[in-house]
C-alpha cells in the first residue's frame, strides 16, 4: 500500500479497461491511508497490527459506494480475514488471482520462485496457496531474503537505482538456478523496478493480475 | 478528470511529500468518478452539465473524511462555484495556483500563452484570472485550437503518438512567436505528453502547481 504501488494498480486497471473517453472508465474510489501500520513490522517485530486500520479503510470505501475492494499490497493479505468480515462487499484476493495466473501461464508447473517481503515468506501465505495446487514454493536464502526486504524499503523511499535492481536480479537468478519455472513478484513495490522482460523465465506480476480481476469483476466480463 | 491525469496528480502529490516510508505519506482519498459528464460537451454543445455529479463526488469525499479537495481537471473549474457551495471543506483552485506560479516564475510577465481545451478558452476562466494580474492571455488561432482539442481527446483515448505531440508543439511555437513569455498547459491531459524541457520559454504545469498546493495545505508548510 505504498502510494506509488497504489497508483500502479490504478493505472493498470485503467489500461485494462476498454475506453475511448473519460466516461468509458470505471468508477474507482481510492483510500490511500498512509496511517495503516507497517505489515512488515507487525509480522517481524511484533509491531502494531494493520488490521484495525485496514478494517476502518475498508468500511470507509464501502460507505463511499464501492461494490467490491482490492488491496494493492501482498503482505496486507496476511491480515485479510478480519477485513473480509468487517464489510459486506467482496474483497478480491491478490494471492488467489496470482496463483490462478501462474497455473494458467505455466501449465504443469512444479516449482515457483517467490520474490516477496519477509512477512510473506515467514507467514507462508503464498506457499500455502501454491501447495494447495501441488506447486512447491522456492524462497531466497536468508541473506538474499534480507536483500529483497532492503530493496523493498529502498523503493518505498524512492530509490530505484541500478544497485537496487541489481540486488533483486541476483536473487531472481539464484531462484531460477534452483529450478523455479516462474517468478512471482509478490510485493507491489517490486514491479515498479522489475519487468517480465528482465528474465528468461515467466514472471507473474500480482498487481497486473489484481487489476485484470478488478476489471472483470466490475464489467462482468 | 481523465483517470491518467488523476494518477498524475496523485503521483505528483506523493513526489512532493518528504517521505521515507509508507507511513510518512499523506492520507489521500480519490473518487475517480467516470460518470461525471464531459466538461467540453457541456460548454461547447449544450450537453449535460457536470455540476451535479461533481457536487455529489465532492460530498462523497467530504463524507469519507477529506479535509480539503483538489480537482485534477482545469475545465471542471468552469463549474467550480456550486461545488464549493456543496461542501463545508475548502477546494483549492488549479487556476489560482497556476496564476500565482506564473507571476512568481516570470516576474513582470505581460503575455502568457494558454494551451487549453476549447471550453477553457471560450469561457475565459484563465484569461479573466490572468487579467486580474494585468497579464494578457494569448490563445491559439481557431484551427490551432481545434488541433489542441483533438490532441486532448486523442490522449484521453490513449494516443500519445509523435503526431499528437507534434501538433501541440506547432501550436506552442505559434504562441511563442506571438510573444508568449510563458506557456500554461491548462488541461491535465497535456502534461502527460509535453514537458517543460520541450520549449525555450518557461512552461507552467497546473497539475504540478496543484500538487504542491495540496502538500502545502495538508502539511501546513
Amino acid at each position: 500500500m505504498g502510494p506509488e504501488a497504489t497508483a500502479d494498480l490504478y493505472l493498470r486497471i485503467t489500461q485494462n479497461t476498454t475506453a475511448q473517453t473519460d466516461q468509458d472508465h470505471l468508477h474507482i474510489i481510492v483510500d490511500s491511508n498512509a496511517k495503516i501500520p507497517s505489515r512488515q513490522a507487525a509480522v517481524l517485530e511484533g509491531g502494531e497490527k494493520p488490521t484495525a486500520a485496514m478494517c476502518e479503510t475498508a468500511r470507509n470505501l464501502q460507505q463511499a459506494g464501492a461494490d467490491f475492494l482490492v488491496i494493492p499490497c501482498n503482505a496486507a493479505h496476511i491480515f485479510l480475514q478480519p477485513v473480509i468480515e468487517s464489510v459486506t462487499i467482496p474483497i478480491l484476493s491478490i494471492i488467489d488471482e496470482t496463483v490462478r495466473a501462474v497455473v494458467n501461464q505455466v501449465p504443469g508447473i512444479a516449482k515457483v520462485g517467490l520474490l516477496a517481503s519477509t512477512a510473506i515468506v515467514k507467514t507462508g501465505v503464498y506457499a500455502d496457496a501454491f501447495a494447495r495446487k501441488g506447486i512447491d514454493t522456492l524462497v531466497p536464502a536468508p541473506e538474499d531474503q534480507q536483500a529483497v526486504l532492503n530493496a523493498i524499503f529502498a523503493i518505498k523511499a524512492g530509490n530505484k537505482s541500478k544497485e537496487v535492481r541489481d540486488s533483486l536480479h541476483r536473487v531472481v537468478s539464484a531462484l531460477i538456478r534452483q529450478g523455479a519455472e516462474a517468478i512471482v513478484l509478490a510485493c507491489t513495490e517490486l514491479p515498479l523496478v522489475l519487468s517480465h522482460e528482465d528474465f528468461p523465465t515467466p514472471v507473474v506480476n500480482p498487481t497486473e493480475e489484481l487489476a485484470r480481476a478488478a476489471v472483470r469483476e466490475a464489467t462482468g466480463a
